[in-house]
């Protein structure tokens, strides 16, 4: 039997890309589960499949009366539900990424308060040293290890952005907790994921987009030259539902692939999968694109997890965009195509 | 006139040591003064000069409620409600530290919303890098500048303990509202303070409570050879009070004289003053003793602000001295004076 099979499990923002395909698994394994979500980025459709299924409750985090309500009684608390989007979004709403701060405050002290059994917090790689992803073959790291981010070792924190230090110092309140009051959980490291579900303002997503559109010249953010390593998004699923079964003691643990793709070569794979050839790649500078490389280690999470993730950048893709092409009308999008990369 | 006069000012935290002394200078200065304190570690008594001029309000900002209520109508806020204490307290009460977090991000977000023109933000020395303040000569900075504690540039983000961190990202977090919505503020970085009104738990309090109960040996915290900027607390409101009238684009600005003093000597003159020699110092190395050296540079305090501390360290602590003796009963404190160490 499942650990998750009649526990009673939060999902706060279940109604996102990754939260709703968490809530699916938890509704297979059996749990009883409570979706909280304002909404402000997450669709309701994205739950279709398991809506008839769990509980949701459309609120705010930030409110306390709400945090509190929704922690009471529960056993397993994810906690996704946070300010977010893709690059274009990070990179010029610092007002509103900084509101995590409250977000993630108001979670764990209701967890606590409420003495839930586990938290998993959903970090982010984002929380490594961005000197450890750059240009600098004398500084750049290729596996990102757990133990290179941490607010208190030398030269380990200096976090990718406003969101990027919210995550870290989300992962350092959770240990908190758990030094002083014993708190048990576990926060995960995901790493650049991608699948159905997810919207414009992350790359893949965006790469799917412009393909559909026949955009030509196709159009890359930076140099084209950054590479991640996109990790499908069911993995990351199984990821987080093994870590909050495993990991007590609220370390960092890495989610994410070990294969690694160049940004240039993720789009021409988008582009051969959808089949389409643009006669020219346009790359624009003055965009953002964030660190050079980055990808994690995958050690840990083996040691840790018994676990690495299964699925190929190509199986991914194909699935992405049998997904896209089903459920979004791309042509809708177009006239707003290039400003829908900055939103949420 | 003053800058403050019939201005409508909220002090959160204002019942503590040093919000109370802001108040008071508040109220002289003509501006109309609230105050929000849980009382948590502040204390009704400390604002007995001024209860009469001023509107009291018990409540705990954590709560949305409160931020809110208490913010509204503000022209100018100035947030000092948190969770500390001295050493002993900080580094042993992490999960409750990481509560500032909420407080924080609860305060600057309601700030923002009610459209509050000023926020003077009490930042702490601990934002600067731990590794600065070493006992190792190649690391060691003398006086600590602005620029060398900044999320953003490598190697300058250590910050001390949970409560370190706290500070630096509320300073970030500021920065962020700033950066996004044009919010006005500063953080103001307060290099240890001392003065009437404080408690055992700080260095200076303590010193003077165990030359008082004639302690023999008397106890120092750590190798005695720390050393720190000791600053008198009029000095520090008045700092605050300039900084919030002078700076607007929220950087931080260091509050701190550059008179430096080390521990065992900061005893020895405590000591001196009440007319007390104890026949031995003893160092107990098992106790939190904190960084090894800490000053402020007073270069940009000087260039922004037009100003620097004036108080002497002598005159300080015969001021502190002449209020513990008329004030605390230092006799009924005896039975649990080092366990008083370790509280807020
Ligand atoms: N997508 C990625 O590549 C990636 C990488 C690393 C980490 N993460 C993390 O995984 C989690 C899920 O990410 P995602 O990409 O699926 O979407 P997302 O980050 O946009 O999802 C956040 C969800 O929280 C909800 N939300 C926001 N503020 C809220 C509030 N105040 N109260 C209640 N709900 C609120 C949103 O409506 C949304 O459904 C996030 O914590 C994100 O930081 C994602
Ligand atoms: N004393 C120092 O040497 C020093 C040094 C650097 C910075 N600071 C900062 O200066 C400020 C004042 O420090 P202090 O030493 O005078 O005393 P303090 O830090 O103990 O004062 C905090 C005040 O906030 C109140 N408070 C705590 N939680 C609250 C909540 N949830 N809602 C409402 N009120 C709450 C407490 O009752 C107390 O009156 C603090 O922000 C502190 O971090 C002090």
């Amino acid at each position: 039997m499942s650990y998750y099979a009649n526990k009673k499990v939060l999902v706060t923002g279940g109604a996102s890309f990754i939260g709703s395909h968490l809530v699916d698994k938890l509704v297979d394994a059996g749990a009883s589960v409570t979706v909280v979500d304002d909404l402000s980025s997450g669709k309701k459709e994205n739950l279709a499949l398991s809506m008839k299924q769990i509980s949701f409750i459309e609120g705010d985090i930030r409110m306390q009366s709400v945090a509190n309500k929704t922690t009471k009684g529960k056993d397993i608390v994810f906690h996704l539900a946070n300010v977010h989007g893709g690059r274009g979004f990070i990179e010029t709403n610092p007002g509103e990424l900084v509101q995590n701060f409250m977000i993630d405050g108001n979670v764990f002290y209701y967890c606590h308060k409420n003495t839930v059994e586990r938290i998993c917090y959903t970090s982010s790689a984002c929380a490594y040293p961005t000197s450890l992803q750059s240009a600098d073959p004398k500084k750049q790291v290729r596996y990102l290890s757990e133990e290179m981010a941490n607010p208190f070792k030398e030269g380990a924190a200096l976090a990718d952005g406003e969101y990027g230090w919210a995550k870290l110092m989300g992962e350092m309140a959770l240990k908190a907790y758990n030094k002083q009051f014993g708190v048990k959980g576990v926060s995960c490291r995901l790493f650049t994921v991608y699948g159905p579900r997810e919207n414009e303002s992350h790359a893949i997503i965006a790469f799917i987009g412009r393909a559909m559109l026949r955009q030509d010249p196709y159009e890359i953010w930076g140099t084209g030259q950054q590479d991640r390593n996109f990790t499908f998004v069911d993995d990351i699923v199984d990821g987080l539902l093994l870590s909050a079964e495993r990991v007590t003691d609220c370390r960092a643990v890495n989610l994410g692939t070990d294969e690694i793709t160049k940004i240039i070569d993720a789009a021409k794979t988008v582009c051969r999968i959808v089949g389409y050839q643009p006669s020219k790649f346009s790359f624009d500078l003055s965009k953002p694109e964030g660190v050079h490389i980055r990808a994690a280690s995958i050690e840990n999470q083996k040691k840790w997890l018994g676990w690495s993730p299964r699925t190929s950048f190509d199986d991914g893709i194909r699935k992405t965009i049998d997904w896209y092409s089903k459920n979004v009308d791309v042509q809708a999008l177009r006239a707003n195509f290039e400003k829908r990369l900055f939103e949420r």
